[in-house]
C-alpha cells in the first residue's frame, strides 16, 4: 500500500521550524512496509488544503496528515477532510470528557468554547485518545473500494509520537495479511560506505528480510526488516540475518537494541564490571561528560569529569608533564595518553576518557591539522590511545570526537573484560 | 511572487534523513519576501517527478528544486525537468571544465564517464559554478509571459547553502523592484508568549517592516523585515522599530547580528572587560562548557571548567561544604551558590557558573520536583542564584538550564560592568 504524509502548517513554509515530523512518520511507514511516494506540506489555508486532499487520495492509499487540529479557526484540517468526503461533523461525548480531563489534570480552568470544537469529529471516524494534549486523533476511512484511510495526528511531537506508536501503528499494520518485524543493528566507529561495502553482497541479494543502513555522526545503524504472517515467522527470518552481520562486524556492533544509544550502552557495561568513568576534555569542552550524564542513572558509574583546556589546566588539574606539552604539544599522543592517566587518579576512576585535538577552524597546521584529534582511554592502568581525522566545520569535528572516544572507551572495555550484548 | 519548493530524494521519503534542506531554503526565501505555498518531496522516479513539476508550473512563479543532479542514472531532476519545458540538454563546455578542475583539486583521478553527464545543460540555462562538488546549479526561465523560473540546486547542504546565498538569493531578489532588509533581534531568558504580548500592538499593526518571532530553546529571536526600493531606505524603515525592541526589552535582547548566537556574545563580553569565566556543572555534565568551548577563540577566556556529579566531587574539586549539602541538598540555592564560588577559586577565574538541579525523569520529589534548577553566578565576590521551574523530558530541561546559565552570566556581567551592544 502506498502511504502519503501531508504536513499542514504556515510555521513550516515559512521555516520557522524543520519538519521533523515527516521524516519521523516516513521511516516508521517504512518501517511497516509502507512506500511513501509523496510527502507535501500546506499552509492553513482552505482551498489549497482541499486540493491536496484531493490530489493525495486519488494517488495514494493511506493519507497521514499532520497539525492544524487546534482550536482556533485556523485549524482547519479536520473540516477539510469532512468536508472532502461529504461527512457531517458530530460532537463526540468520549472526545469532550477527555478534554475536560486534560484541563483538569493540568490544573488549567480557561477551557474556552473554542476547545470544544476539537471534540467534533467527522460522522464514523475512529477516536484515537491524545493522552498529552487536547486534540483527539481520527481516523476516517473512505467508502470507496478497495477502502482508503485517513489518518489525523495533532502536530505537536510530544502528542504525535506517542499517539502514532500505541495506535496509529496497529491500525496501520491491521491493514496488511503480513507482520513486519524489525532489529536495528548498530555499529560504531565505522564509515557508511566501509559497512557498505562490507555487506554489498547481502544487500544485493536482499529480498526478503530487506537491510537499510542509516547513517548517524560517527556511527551506522542497519536495519533489518523481515515480513511474515505472523511474529514468530518473521523473527525467524530475522535471526540469521543478524547473526550474519554480528559475525562480519563482531567488535563493531555495540547493540541490537533500538532503544539503546552509545552513552547508554557504555553505562550498562560500566555497571555491569562495576566500573567507574571520567573524563578529560580539551577540545570537547564538556561534550563527552554531557552525553554520559544525559543517561539517566549515570550516578552509579559517574561522578565528576574535568574540561582543561588551557595547557596549564591541563598541568594543574591533572597531572600533565610540562615537558610532555613542550615537547610533544598538546595535541599529541604522548599528551593524551599523561590526560587520561590523569584524570582516573584526580577522579580515582577504574576508566578515563581524554580528548585533545584540533576543531577549528584555526590552529591547524602542516602537520597538525584541522581535524586532527587523538583521544586516550584508560582502564585499570592500561591507556589505549587512537589518533583520528575528522573532516568538518568545528562542530562536526567535536562531535565525531565524542562519538569516537566513547566508542573507545566501549572497545578497551570489551577488550579487557569481555563483551555484553551476545 | 509564489516560490514552491520540491526535494528530489528516495532518503528523505524513507526517512533516512530529514529535509533542513526545505526549512533552510522556506527561511531564505521569507526573507526574500516570497510566499511559498507548497513543499513537494518526490523520489528519483520520472513519471513522479514529471508530473510534480509540472502541477508545480501551474500554481508556482518560481520552482526551486534540490537533489537528484548527481552523477548516476537515477539521477533525474534536470533530465525532467529539460522534458517538461522540452529542451535539449547539451554539453556545457565550462561546467565540463570546471568538474575537471574540481577533481584536480580534491585530488581524486577516478572521473567516471558518468560524471561528464552532470556537464550537460538544458539550452539557455544559467549555469551556475558549484566550489564545493561537481553538479553546477541552474536556472532555467520559461518562454511564457510572465516568465517562470526553475531554479535546480544540488541536494548536499555544504554545496547547497553557499551556492543558494551567493548565486541563487541575488537571482530572486532581481526579480523584484524591492529590496528587503532584514535584522534579526535576539532575546535570551524570556518565553515566547510573553515577548508576543509585549509586541502584540506591534505585531497587529505591521505591515511594512514585519516582525516575525521565531521559539529557539530559552530564546525568542524576533525578525524585522522591511521592503523598499533600496537598501538605504530600507534600513531607514528598520531602525525605529529595532529602536522600539530594545526599548521594551532594555535587558532582554542580547544581540542584533544574525550571525552572533548567546555564547558568542558571552565570550566578546569577556574579551571586552578581560575576564576569564569556568563553569561548575551537575545535571548539565558540561554542556555549558562545551557551549563556551564551541566559540572560536575561547581560550582566551576559558581555561578550564569541571562536573561535579556526585557530592563528594562537589566537596572535594569545589569546596562545597559538607553542612550545606547534608540541609540543603545538592539541589539548593546554597549549593549553587558554594558551587560558583568553589569553581572560580580553583580556576582563578573571574566569572564562574554553576548548574545543579533534577533533570529527571527520576530524582523528583514533592519539594524539588524534576525541572527544578538552580544556576549560580560569579562575577568578581557577587554571586547571583536564580531558582528556575523548566519543563520536558531530561534533553530539554538540560538544554534550557545551559541557556539560561549562559543568559545569567550575560546579565550579571552587564549589571556589573555595562551594556556592550548599545
Amino acid at each position: 500500500m502506498v502511504v502519503e504524509l501531508i504536513s499542514v502548517g504556515t510555521e513550516i513554509l515559512m521555516g520557522n521550524i524543520t519538519n521533523t515530523n515527516a521524516s519521523y512518520l516516513a521511516q516508521k511507514c517504512a518501517d511497516l512496509g509502507l512506500e511513501c511516494y509523496y510527502q507535501v506540506t500546506v499552509g492553513d489555508n482552505a482551498r489549497r488544503l482541499e486540493q491536496t486532499v484531493k490530489t493525495a487520495l486519488k494517488r495514494s492509499d493511506i493519507i497521514i496528515m499532520t497539525g492544524g487540529l487546534g482550536p482556533t479557526d485556523d485549524d482547519l484540517t479536520k473540516e477539510t477532510v469532512a468536508k472532502v468526503l461529504k461527512k457531517e461533523l458530530i460532537l463526540d461525548e468520549h472526545s469532550k470528557d477527555c478534554i475536560a480531563q486534560y484541563f483538569e489534570r493540568i490544573q488549567r480552568k480557561d477551557i474556552t468554547s473554542n476547545n470544544w470544537k476539537q471534540a467534533y469529529i467527522p460522522e464514523g471516524a475512529i477516536v484515537v485518545d491524545n493522552h498529552n494534549g487536547t486534540a483527539p486523533g481520527l481516523i476516517i476511512q473512505t467508502e470507496d473500494e478497495p477502502k482508503k484511510h485517513i489518518l489525523l495526528i495533532p502536530g505537536p511531537p510530544n502528542e504525535l509520537y506517542p499517539m502514532f506508536e500505541n495506535d496509529m501503528m496497529p491500525y496501520l499494520a491491521s491493514l496488511s495479511d503480513q507482520i513486519l518485524v524489525s532489529e536495528t543493528v548498530k555499529i560504531a566507529g565505522r564509515g557508511e560506505s566501509w559497512v557498505a561495502t562490507e555487506i554489498s553482497d547481502l544487500i544485493d541479494k536482499q529480498t526478503n528480510p530487506t537491510i537499510a543502513p542509516y547513517a548517524k555522526t560517527g556511527e551506522v545503524h542497519l536495519r533489518v526488516t523481515a515480513s511474515a504472517e505472523n511474529e514468530d515467522d518473521a523473527k525467524k527470518l530475522l535471526k540469521p540475518v543478524v547473526k550474519e552481520l554480528k559475525k562480519r562486524f563482531p567488535k563493531d556492533i555495540y547493540t541490537t537494541d533500538e532503544h539503546v544509544n552509545l552513552e547508554d550502552h557504555l553505562v550498562d557495561l560500566l555497571k555491569k564490571y562495576h566500573l567507574t568513568i571520567t573524563t578529560a576534555e580539551s577540545c570537547t569542552g564538556g561534550l563527552a561528560a554531557g552525553r554520559i550524564v544525559n543517561v539517566s542513572g549515570a550516578s552509579e558509574v559517574f561522578d565528576q569529569a574535568v574540561v582543561t583546556y588551557a595547557n596549564k589546566a591541563k598541568m594543574k588539574l591533572i597531572g600533565v608533564s610540562e615537558k610532555t606539552l613542550k615537547k610533544h604539544g598538546a595535541v599529541s599522543k604522548k599528551t593524551a595518553k599523561e590526560m587520561a592517566k590523569g584524570a582516573a587518579k584526580l577522579a580515582k576512576a577504574d576508566v578515563a576518557i581524554a580528548i585533545t585535538g584540533i576543531a577549528g577552524p584555526d590552529g591547524g597546521t602542516k602537520e597538525k591539522p584541522v581535524g586532527l584529534v587523538y583521544i586516550g582511554c584508560y582502564v585499570k592502568g592500561v591507556v589505549t590511545v587512537k589518533e583520528c581525522h575528522f573532516t568538518g566545520n568545528r562542530e562536526k569535528v567535536r562531535d565525531y570526537a565524542v562519538v569516537t572516544s566513547l566508542d573507545l572507551a566501549r572497545r578497551c572495555i570489551v577488550e579487557k573484560f569481555g563483551d555484553s550484548h551476545k
